[in-house]
């Protein structure tokens, strides 16, 4: 038995927001101060570190178990499969269903329950629950998956990372430009087709590095303290990612017995463009090799980084010849690799 | 090789808040009109169905991840373990950290990564996540944790159900009084012994009981209808549970192989007494059978209903012999059961 991707989906948002509708925004330094920079320049320096040129936003009307909803139709459809025989439908995400205008959390009931009630799913036997692993969740929720069906309570499962971070930002906070919202997700089976899910690897670094992303006040101390923002260190976490991805991808692929030169495609979380090339190029140099061209496709330019949504928007779109350049032929060993809030690492490596 | 229950702990919160706490409440309809009836009659018809004389309630400087590590710590020092040696940290909740005063759920990073730090475990391999699963959260976990062990990613797991409702109450809603705070944790792990987890089963029924129990504006109709407090239909509950819990609790046993008159002990989830009495005597039916003496342990009439932290609770405590007329021996079979939002079931037969 191997265990396979069968089809996935995405919701890409409709509202398009440029770095240069940031220009009027009045950003702080941690202590509420203002910067000397012109935010021309902040900007700049923005996308030059990141590579985000543009970011999406949903509308108004949607939260995030909705656009989940949409990336999970897709999904489904893509898989051709009736969603009754779905035995598990797994939503990561981080911080619920926060309405336009609302500072709370709405997760009651749970958004993959919100979900399977939107896919009108009878099927009782179809367990729908809510997974929070910070950035690497939808991969952690592959993971579940597989575990599931290797322990022969599953055959069939829904994964679901999707996130509204336009709903969390501190817009006096710089990183408010890092963030977006997306949805992706991906049906995950037992099947007797070669390939699947070679090996994975999940790691949790809790002790030193809990609270590089975590919820904090605004940096405008005119503000009431007791509302918090989606706040990171992102000095700390890039030093975090270099020190500790790169050795957690390498343990995952020397796991699954392939030669680094039959890696095909790297699909990493899109939290950074010059993080992910820092990570890719330190990931290659364990083996003594140079990046190679075309390994690592990109949506952050114009996506941003939509959390637990960017790695499977990332392989729809690859899957769906979407992005330029990048395409998948069956046989083809790819890594999936996340980092963020906890810290946890995780990655798997598939072979199409 | 079995999986078992090799320690179990629970942290019962310090503020014992009477019923007589709520005389001054002003209860209201749904629709915000006043109730006729005196609130001494309110209380005492919310006593005689609910069975909750006073239930428990954080002190003001905790939050659910505080809880929750406090109920690890002793579930950690009941099954004698090196806490470096645990593979996963399951933490089951529904609300996240909520601080007293705060209206947001604060879930970056999230209460199992917080447990983690604070239990100072420096092994990355242990992944510490959190479930939502509405009450029947811990039980799930447990279920989870059972399918890892199966599928060899892990031999040892911590899981947590920890919840803080009086941070969630409206105070013009009589179901206020139903809900409590409470933390409860088990070390679950592979084992040559015999018994252990014999058999369970999970339910979603999402399609017409979704919302049962969800987030909703506060009975006065005078307060920010945006601002949302947890909110149920109890009838509607009541009704669901006496329709599915029975007949999955005897699909769960069926499956067990074990026979009805060998169950001891049945650890239901905490929701409401005259509700708990009703599910075990239709339960008892289904084999053409009255209900035993003593086979329910409760503590809802001192401790009220706490979501995901009853059952741990319930089985610490009789499992340390503090409970009247309740005690378990090796090779008693229990099951544990549970009901909620989503509507979700789930139960577990067990051979301790």
């Amino acid at each position: 038995m191997n265990i396979k991707i069968t089809g996935t989906g995405s919701y890409i948002p409709s509202v398009v927001q440029k770095n240069d509708s940031f220009l009027k925004h009045s950003f702080l330094n941690t202590d509420g101060t203002p910067f000397e920079n012109d935010n021309t320049v902040i900007i700049d320096k923005f996308k030059s570190i990141t590579g985000i040129s543009e970011r999406r936003y949903v509308k108004e009307e949607f939260t995030s178990s909705d656009i989940g909803f949409f990336s999970a139709e897709k999904a489904i459809a893509n898989a051709n499969i009736n969603p009754e025989t779905l035995d598990y439908i797994i939503f990561a995400h981080n911080f619920g269903d926060i309405p336009s205008g609302s500072i709370q959390s709405d997760m009651l009931p749970s958004l993959a329950v919100r979900v399977k009630h939107k896919l009108k799913i009878k099927n009782p036997k179809c367990v729908a629950y809510d997974l929070l692993f910070g950035c690497p969740g939808w991969i952690e929720g592959v993971i579940q998956a597989q575990a599931f069906i290797k322990a022969g309570i599953a055959k069939r499962c829904l994964v679901i990372g999707s996130e509204t971070l336009s709903r969390v930002v501190d817009k006096h906070d710089r990183d408010a430009m890092i963030f977006s919202d997306g949805a992706g997700a991906c049906i995950l089976e037992a099947t007797e087709d070669a390939g699947g899910i070679l090996s994975h690897i999940t790691e949790s670094y809790t002790l030193d590095n809990a609270f590089h992303l975590s919820y904090g006040k605004s940096f405008n101390t005119e503000l009431d303290d007791k509302i918090k923002y989606i706040k990171m260190d992102g000095r700390k976490i890039y030093e975090f990612a270099l020190t500790h991805v790169p050795a957690a991808m390498k343990a995952c692929l020397d796991a699954s017995g392939v030669d680094i030169t039959e890696v095909k495609k790297v699909f990493i979380h899109q939290a950074n463009e010059k993080m992910d090339d820092a990570i890719l190029k330190r990931f290659y140099r364990l083996f003594k090799m140079k990046t190679p061209q075309n390994i690592m496709p990109m949506t952050i330019g114009n996506l941003g980084n939509s959390s637990v949504a960017t790695v499977p928007t990332l392989l729809d779109v690859v899957r769906h010849n979407k992005l330029e350049n990048h395409s998948l032929n069956t046989g083809d060993v790819i890594i999936f690799a996340s980092v963020g809030a906890g810290m946890h690492i995780n990655a798997i490596v598939y072979k199409y």
